[in-house]
């Protein structure tokens, strides 16, 4: 997907949120835990719900591999159906994977070629060797991981280098390896005040930003800071959405809390 | 597996290697390619030709991911085999996870409880819990990325952060989190002049080692700068030992490239 394709979802459906496929079989209603794919039943049912309230959908590849080669199995099943049903969206494989060059080719191939998610997300320490061979898929898009929702962002990603923070390195570092159009960046909700300086490092970059909800990040502050003229933003809900309800109406639930925030997203949007 | 049994191991083998199993299935010999799962039938290969020579086989999970499902039943498959036939084996899952702790907590189960490995690797970038979720598994082993072996190794790993490289901060931080006794590190061969100074950091510690062969690094060198009086090094080796040959005879050289190992360890244990 280009990334014009993506901004004019968000204006038509004018909602620029993106909702977490991290399905806990744990927390999936009984009445879905007797079917052969629960996880699958499950996504497909809240994709049914809310396609047309939210822009992308992000399963964390963790709460797949959990479940070995089943939950692969629910992986490829639930990309497959996105893109089967509504190639509009845009997805991401939420997966933090970054290695060095000839390994990171194998994990861009498994997420580009094969799943066909339009982006992955890349964590940053092993530097630009690591990151290109994924920047080199034209019209799939690299979120590299700059500063991140949860409190251990401080541990490393906040301290300073020449009077200058790590993750600000990251952002002004990355702009010069080769193919960086393609790069997108994850930036907490959790870190609003931090937004200001982000956009003037990458002013016209989409951010994917976790950590509304459940994790305490709020919508409001972080159009405030980061909102451009495209948006630029792709605002993840996991948790808030796809639990709202443990019962048989738990679809019903997740569309209601997807349309609050498409709502307030809506009255947000320039 | 406990470090005490890693040591025995080391001891009674004369041997620290590691070999890496990272099969690309367009570099497997032909005559396995027509099996039912080449990637089991090569590494089971290997691992019958080498499991007296080596200490610890290190499947990189990109190799696997990247053949879907398929992949995913052939690490699977590897791991039991490994674990079934030679459980005083070290086994290490090279996958570079890292994530918010809930999501953390889904990637240790995955590796540790359902496919059994002795330790992960986990990149550093999102700090403290992003880590602790898999420190928290007893006589498991979490091998942080301190100092990698590739280029981009010094993008952000080598910046100085109040007068000391990050890595080294890494190094540092880290012994501060809950259960750090069962952290190791990994550090790169190519950066063999850098070893005298982690080890002023993490006397102890293992550090599993990559880059020696294909990437260039020196065993001796590593060794003489690395080494401590439990040896506390995991050498590993991939394309130079599984690659020997492309033909019938692969298994039987990629025996000797380990023995050549092996022996030069064995010369180097003190």
């Amino acid at each position: 997907m280009t990334t014009q394709q993506l901004i004019s979802q968000i204006f038509s459906k004018k909602s620029f949120l993106c909702i977490g496929l991290d399905v806990d079989i744990e927390k999936i209603p009984s009445h879905l835990r007797i079917t052969e794919d629960p996880i699958f039943e499950f996504n497909k049912a809240i994709i049914e719900a809310t396609h047309d309230v939210c822009v992308a959908y992000k399963p964390n590849t963790a709460f797949y591999e959990a479940y070995g080669i089943k939950g692969w199995q629910s992986l490829e099943r639930t990309i497959a159906y996105i893109n089967q049903n509504y190639p509009e969206i845009f997805t991401i494989a939420d997966a933090k994977r970054g290695d060095i060059g000839n390994t990171s080719s194998m994990y861009a191939k498994a997420f580009f070629d094969d799943l066909a998610f339009d982006s992955v997300t890349v964590a940053p320490y092993m530097g630009k060797d690591s990151v290109e061979p994924f920047l080199a898929f034209e019209n799939k898009h690299t979120i590299l991981l700059a500063l991140t929702s949860n409190e251990g962002a401080f541990d490393f990603q906040t301290l300073q280098v020449n009077g200058k923070e790590i993750y600000k390195t990251v952002l002004e570092t990355s702009k010069t390896w080769k193919n960086s159009h393609n790069l997108m960046y994850v930036v907490g909700a959790t870190k609003a005040e931090f937004f200001t300086e982000i956009r003037k490092i990458v002013p016209d970059s989409f951010l994917l930003v976790p950590g509304v909800g459940a994790q305490g990040g709020s919508l409001s502050e972080v159009c405030k800071y980061g909102m451009n003229e495209n948006v630029g933003l792709l605002i993840n809900s996991s948790r808030g959405i796809i639990y709202a309800s443990a019962d048989v109406d738990f679809a019903e639930k997740a569309r209601e809390e997807a349309v609050k925030l498409q709502q307030e997203m809506a009255s947000l949007i320039p």
